[in-house]
């Protein structure tokens, strides 16, 4: 499959996440950060998507990532970590893109504390997937393809 | 594969699906709840599950359902519509049952009205999927077999 | 009046309305359910409609019988009692079907507890009358038969 | 009919509401608010109902009106605008009149901005009627009369 | 003892209730629903009550089961299990039936989740009792039959 | 005692108090206000006052007459009926003339509705008299007239 | 004037109010405790009132000393500082006693932090009087005995 | 039955309640708190109890007992009055003791002023009775010694 | 310039700005409401406004003038005091007018107490600005000129 | 003019603001940042200010630079986008520097989601524009050299 | 070290901590108060401090010594136990005192329960410490004395 | 002391730390970041700590350097200034790293705005000091180093 006949995909991961499997593995699962890559690299290779991944603690580099990236892209699998709650600038550059993004977090949200119930990305977001593990961006990854290829089909049509 | 070495699902579609593709596709999509339920059943008979699925607008009758069926099943896939935020019955049950459950939503519930952006199904859920359309049932159902498969390699080793 | 040329209402009576006219007579008025639903006959009878009657303590059933209907329905006239301040889910079948519909409460549920003073139902219907006692309901019946005539008119002009 | 056999109204128009039928019609509807109030008319003549009609954009006028037709009015029929979700004073002033008031409003206010879903008056009038146009007025006239009547029946009897 | 002579009571048991003894025992304690219930009969028989049993998991059967039993009745022994916090339709029954009844929860139910706080029935019940078990059951019918004993003892003398 | 060395006070009456003695006399009181008016008056001839009156239902007409007199007055008493939870902008006014001012109420306002409970004006007032009837007033101009001649002592002294 | 022929009242000093007029003076006035008390009973000599006063810093002793003086008193004029706003329990007391009571305080209870905007005690008070530094207890107790003479005389005649 | 073996249970009795009987019998009940702690102590005298009972309007009195007896008592049975809704500090003494506890009230608290709703004692309590008169205080004690023998019985057995 | 080819701008001034400049000159600056007119006055001479100005302390006055001039006006200039955290009617009034409005601030409100932080009038205005003095009315009126300039050039264009 | 006798002036533009006239313009605006900063420099040069600008999108950065640029700046100009609703960092920086800063905003925040309604910068502001595209800059700076050249002229006399 | 030259601190321990050591030993410590208090006297002995120490259970008590003292006392250590969450009485004693005040916590309140994060004491106090165990006490002794030294040193040079 | 023997601790300071001792010395104190800096180092080398010590006016880089000094570090003393309150990301970080913290802060937070009243941080922290000056930090430094000490007593012993 040639580069460009690909769905280019940027995967963000953020404060915290290159910790993976090192710390708490009860909470958020036993494979590293890396490994996770490479799963998703793997299906997006057999699936007709090109990744581009980016961990960073800061708010303002993944800002500055997400807009370096806005033309390349035709979609986004972001964990935001703890800006997910936080992060009105973020929610800004989701929406400024206007690409489809789909937020994904390791442990169910909904069963944490409070401050955790409530995403300010989410309504720039075309879907949610929470608390499946490492399995939430594999799945996400996953409804990103499926959706871009099928508006592709039919806008070719 | 045998009846006996699959998992078994039950499948909760809660008030209103039975409109699914009749009503207002824009919002809820195209594929009626039997193209969807078609397509979950083809998927889980190549992957090692067995469906029951449930269509209901009574929250009473889910219940009775979901109890009736608690010694069958190894997972449930819920999409509770209204009741989700309103019913703590089912919770109650959810949680007495005690088998591994995923909530899915069609639509982004984030991204409606604020009623819409609490569940009180969530907390006793393994995890949720909202937005992706007929596809946030797919990826449950997905994320169910091969977490219950993984569990089953971990006892069996 | 032929059958086909008049204006078709699903008359829905929620929780403990079967109980008008029996108990608390000084709260909600001395006319049982089938004077007033008498009452109603008899002015639709005059006035171009047709009038489908159902009375259920049930959420599902009430749901149910909407579903049922809702090919053959013009209108939809709602007393949901108790389930008018907790249900996502008539209002999410209120708001699939789509067609004109009336709230309307049989006391003035502004002058009563807290709890009765937000519906969920109202932001999906047309209008709402309420603390006329059984009359609420009649003139939400010359309502809903005014604006089908007045809509059908301006239609076949 | 004679003046003295019938009942008095105080119809009560509160802000902007002459601006009726000239300003987002989508809205408020067509008719002017001449045509509402002849329409009025026209069921008071027919009906037993002698109207007296005012419509202010002041807070203190509404309360002076109120109070300068005390003696006189049987009823009351109220619109009070934007005046509905802050005016304690004309809630005031309705309790201290204590005659039958019906509160009205063209648009469905609980489908609108959250201030809009309540209202200061509603506690102390008999009941409301939103959302059905000017024939919430239409409608709210016909309640009071019918109410005025049936009690007048009672009392004569 | 005569039929006649005794004190009529309703026992409702709410969704889920049926698991009673099946499921999370260390939370609801060892002893099956038929259990609690016979302990119920035991001392209703010895101390001057007659029994109606009935499980649901319901809304609109509770509703049903209590009005068609109302004129029946002397008292009410109900746990609403998760319709306590949501069911403002089981509160208007019990308010339209008008008599004694008394709340019972197996578990604390203020030791629980925020939403468990609050109960929507207290209000229109004599009384509550909580967290004490099965016996939360026990104490409860002996508070219905003392209290209904003493007013009989007052209204005959 | 000559017109130049008496203490000038504006009395306000706010809107409905033109109704006192008339309505409502077992929560308001039996007296009118020309009683309570004339009791004052005597009160402030003897005590060293000199009396302005002014009852108005209107906001505007409010504020009009108390910028009017604020070069004259040396106090203000002042019952704003229903505005005192709603009126920023007399509570402007009154920060702006920035004289001794005493808010008064003839009823208990904290043993009535949620939102009487809090006053707009009582920051910027001295202080507050409320529920003592008419003579909520009484005390209230004698607490300005002690107030202002304690202040008049010091300074002349 | 006879001891017997004397209204009652019981004054109640909460906590702190031993230190009036050592400590901040600015905010609480001059004036000791000792010298408010003369004032007072200076006034209630003269004008039929016998007082009893109380000063303490613990809200079981001043229950305690409402309980013990609740059969010789006629009304109560209460200080009770800091309890006003956290006291369920004297709050009960004053209900429990049912003769009336005045709430005072010497600042503006108003212009202070948002937790003492709200009073426990004033709904079962007749009246509150706030912001008047001394007087306000001066004024609580004018009023108390215009209030009691008034209904002696009401009874008398 | 000698002194050794009998449970022995703390009674506490808080704020006003010494006032029973005497006041308001219509919402506490006609039995003074002397009948009630003698039908208490004949109930625990026929039921292997042992009671020591006190009242206090004092919070810290209250605590003071608690902690002077928890060595010596096998549970708790507490009417804190208005001290339930307020006191954390009772709530850290019983949490301190860790005997099973049991909180009653007289009345029905869910169904008076709002503040009474919630409860910081309920908590660390095992339960709650509420509503029941004086048989609140009996049926607690009850559930207390019935409790405690069926823990006993597991422990010596 | 003619007078048909210049911007028609009705300026408002609210509650208590004919104080200005006299009253608490640290708040609100020293120049008079006059000197404020003629600023804005020569401005538009030279920038093609011609103004309209109106002051009123009255809410109904300050809407009978926005609808007296709404066919005459391009844009609005409102600072409407007080009655911008308070008046639903004057909103309603703005957006049935329909054209562009500026709100504007002496004071920074946001600095100020809470009840000053949120306006009625902000989301049907095209903008606001706050904290400049006497300056935010004349940026309000530059903003609206050269608004209403950009529109015509690119409608004449 | 020499480069000693300008006010410098450090504007700050916030997160996703190098978007600007790429995305969104209908909401936004058509201009490019560049664009804007050519404006705002062109005024300057004209009317006495010196401008430094920049752009990032992170939180420490702009914290960074104000402090950077401290000592040399007179007066801050700054939209700092989704971090104006969530920093209270920056708030803490331009406490601290203590140099008169405005706030602006390119749409109008207060008809946008609720979490835009309220700014953390604002109370530490000198003012605040919003909602007049890409002249809020302007109009701010216009403020922001008015009000030095003022203050000069104040100091220098 | 004479007694003169000594700082005068009064410790004051609230409700439940003469438990310290005895319960729950692992939330507060192995440590008994006396043990405590011990260290704090050392540690004072060697740091130029003379130490009262009071405990009480009772928030009345609390106050009477915390007044008792104020004239001979130099700084105030102030444990509150469960009155911090609920005692504006102390508050306003420690506010009347204005001497330099230290609030600790033997517990982390902030990972407690929600009503322990808020303390009313920690505004008039000087500085907070919690979580520390025994600890924050003996660092909040360290931080008294170096406070009163510092000042000392400051005033006498 | 060797350095092997040594516990590590990394101290971070936030945003606008580096400002310490230039402006507002009133609120934050008169010594430099470096002068509080070197009394900490003082202190840590003669009680067995050795100190990373780290400013940063960004989040992102707080939390890098948090994850990069994570394996070397024994306990963190942090003051996060402005992302106390908001930063659900460096919480996050902590809890991973789950070494003891302590947070200090140089004011008293809780005598600031309300929005400085909770910490996202304290929940996960050992403990916390605020309102001590630049001592807050010392006697937070003193506490890890007495925390750890007794830790490793009790390990080795």
């Amino acid at each position: 499959m040639s580069r460009e006949s690909r769905f280019h995909i940027l995967v963000i991961h953020g404060p915290n996440l290159g910790l993976l499997g090192q710390r708490e593995p009860s909470v958020y699962g036993k494979k590293s950060l890396e490994q996770v890559n490479e799963a998703l690299i793997a299906y997006a290779n057999n699936h007709g998507g090109l990744l581009h991944i980016f961990q960073s603690n800061s708010e303002g580099d993944i800002i500055d990532r997400l807009i370096a990236e806005m033309d390349w892209l035709d979609g986004i699998l972001i964990n935001a970590g703890g800006y997910t709650h936080t992060s009105v600038a973020i929610r800004d550059t989701l929406a400024a893109i206007g690409k489809p993004a789909i937020e994904v977090h390791l442990s169910n949200i909904y069963a944490r504390e409070p401050f955790r119930h409530s995403s300010l990305l989410a309504p720039v977001c075309l879907g949610q997937i929470s608390g499946l593990g490492w399995r939430s961006y594999l799945y996400g990854l996953m409804a990103l393809l499926d959706i871009l290829s099928e508006r592709a089909d039919f806008t070719s049509s």
